[in-house]
């Protein structure tokens, strides 16, 4: 819907402000003993209450039966196309450990890994070594210097790290290096366009230097790097949409991704509640906040369904807090379905709820798929969600004489 | 859905299996006296199990309002774009009549009609003679000999037949000779781009040489003909999606349509019982099965609403013995709707099931159009299906990071 091509011609800036709260993961699917979801499962007096004077409907992240990551999840939300804009690994775990990359930097995703004495690989993952074990050699690797490129070692998690270089003549179009498989070497990084000749030499570089610092580490003995990418290029929420927006996130990656797309990341705190205290705070200065809540996802991913229901549960509580501040349109929206019976994301359509003054007399019996999917809204692509809230908030005008 | 851009990244092969079970002209409408579809009329407990363990929904085959024929309506469902990818009514007719059209042949519609003796059509369909009859005037027409095209003519059905010609420089952009109207004489052939140029002097040939054969015939004293086309360029089934796929259909079109898909179409016999054999025997070497029952369609067709519920009875008898084989995802599928009340393919949404191990929880209470569209899958083109059974199956990776 970002592409709707007299946008900025509809868009006008009001008073009205949207609070779009993002419940990472919300969508799930039934149980197969009780035929009830998490949404189902879950206490929700709040929810429901909200759900009875909103709008309802489903909506699909990317496609039908596409499962999404977090990245193209949230871009359609934000109103992005996610095929259109689809991000590289790299940028998304700098992102998620919150580098801040600037355009034009390339990000690639690091693993230790085990080579045998002919450097042949024989674990892909170092034997999953602990951040505390991985974390010196990331300091070892950042001393490697090439010439034209400034590079930079960030530890991740476990194993894995990230590589950002920076600098003139530089491409995102390098292969990985990671075979995915072991018994075989580490492939040299190559260009697969010509602009990007150079950022392939200075990886294999990093990659020589790596093998000689690390000869010798039991398990972290060598490196493959994949997901080499740039920021991609975007239009900006604040002109495309004639917003001042905001992002509450707790996790880096999220407000990596609100960054990207041109909000303002608020500083907060760990938890949801301080994502709210946050938002408390600066409701006046924005007309557009991205709330993020994540434990649901957390939970689905476990494949804990108890814990996805105590996870909403939660959420529900602090809703009345949220309404409190009673903004003029209020969505609640999830990136993807995360069932716990799947323990990953999934491509199941993802509830929505948006709450206006236009909404009172719509709403449906609770908060759920089932709920939603017979509301007065029907079943869109995510992108759609920032032009209903857009329309709910009075911020479009009439498209055509 | 097939346009995915990044379907081939996304793919996996995995041990699952998919059986699709096309009903051809599923989809109905209410009885007036009634307000029932024949699917709520029909006494179906089998199905109705079924949709109580499925993921259920609607599917539009081409777009709202189009009435699709049954080769685009196939088309959605084996994932390809029924707009991008449609193919010509004489490449239909051969298929349907079992014609092993290779790349480059170009299959025209052929009409016997009534032309007085001044040329002019009095009957476009020469009386709808019967099969009896046609079949030996088209064995008189497949003596015609046109140099540097090999030319041949099969009957059809009643005053129908299918003109193929082979050769080098052939092009399917040929204008039909029937005027379709009467009092006028037939159109000569002609080349719509110059590379069908050779196509249609051979074709003016043909129809001149036949014009002489059938003088002093009553009724099918003339030919007109139409539809010119090649088989369309397709990509495989099998390298798109991964899968080794085969088809089990007693009627020739719908094993033509699944060989242009890249299928391989397994040997059966001529009743729905004879297709489960056929898929029992083979269940164990390919993991999709295409599967198409036919006299759903047939009895709508007609307008027989009692004969539809009889045929959608049939099939119910049929599903345990389908689900004695358990496949990993059973797909229940139509290519268009065929309304008893409308006689004829209608433009109406499909019923859709699906039923795979995630599917336990989520069923609706019986298997209509009227529960299927309040179903948690919602109402998708029919292209999505294939993605949908895909992602059910555990064929799909992830989307972005």
């Amino acid at each position: 819907m970002i592409d709707f091509p007299y946008i900025r011609d509809l868009v006008q800036s009001t008073p009205t402000k949207i609070v779009m709260l993002v419940v990472d993961g919300l969508g799930g699917a039934p149980h197969p003993d009780t035929g009830k979801t998490e949404l189902e499962t879950a206490n929700l007096p709040n929810l429901d209450r909200l759900a009875g004077e909103s709008a309802s409907g489903m909506t699909i992240p990317v496609a039908p039966g596409i499962t999404p990551g977090s990245g193209p999840g949230h871009m359609a939300l934000f109103g992005f196309d996610p095929v259109k804009y689809l991000m590289g690994r790299g940028v998304l775990e700098a992102l998620g450990i919150g580098i801040n990359l600037a355009n034009g930097d390339i990000a690639a995703r690091g693993n230790f890994c085990t080579v045998d004495a002919s450097g042949r690989i024989t674990d892909r993952r170092a034997g999953r070594i602990a951040t505390e074990e991985s974390v010196p050699l990331v300091e070892k690797l950042a001393g490697i210097q090439v010439p034209g490129v400034e590079m930079s070692v960030h530890p991740v998690k476990d194993h894995r790290f990230v590589l950002v270089l920076k600098g003139n003549n530089l491409g995102e179009a390098v292969s990985g290096t990671d075979p995915e498989k072991t018994g075989v070497v580490p492939l040299p990084a190559s260009a697969v366009s010509s602009e990007s000749r150079n950022t392939a030499e200075a990886v294999n570089v990093f990659v020589s230097r790596a093998r000689d610092i690390l000869r010798g580490q039991k398990k972290a003995n060598m490196v493959v790097l994949r997901g080499f990418s740039r920021l991609p290029s975007l239009p900006s929420m604040a002109a495309r949409y004639a917003l001042k927006p905001a992002a509450i996130a707790a996790y880096p990656m999220y407000r990596g991704l609100a960054q990207m797309v041109g909000m303002e990341v608020l500083k907060t705190g760990a938890t949801f509640a301080d994502e709210l205290a946050t938002l408390e705070k600066h409701h006046s200065s924005h007309d557009f906040f991205f709330l993020h809540y994540k434990p649901a996802d957390a939970a689905g991913e476990d494949g804990d369904f108890a814990a996805k229901v105590v996870s909403l549960e939660s959420l529900d509580r602090e809703i009345p807090r949220l309404l409190k501040l009673n903004p003029d349109v209020l969505v609640v929206a999830g990136d993807h379905s995360t069932p716990a019976m799947l323990g990953a994301h999934g491509w199941q359509p993802v509830p929505l709820l948006i709450r206006s003054k236009w909404t009172k007399g719509e709403g449906t019996g609770g908060f759920s798929e089932r709920a939603c999917r017979v509301g007065s809204l029907g079943t869109n692509p995510a992108t759609s969600v920032m032009m209903l809230a857009m329309a709910h908030a009075g911020k479009l005008h009439k498209f055509g004489p």
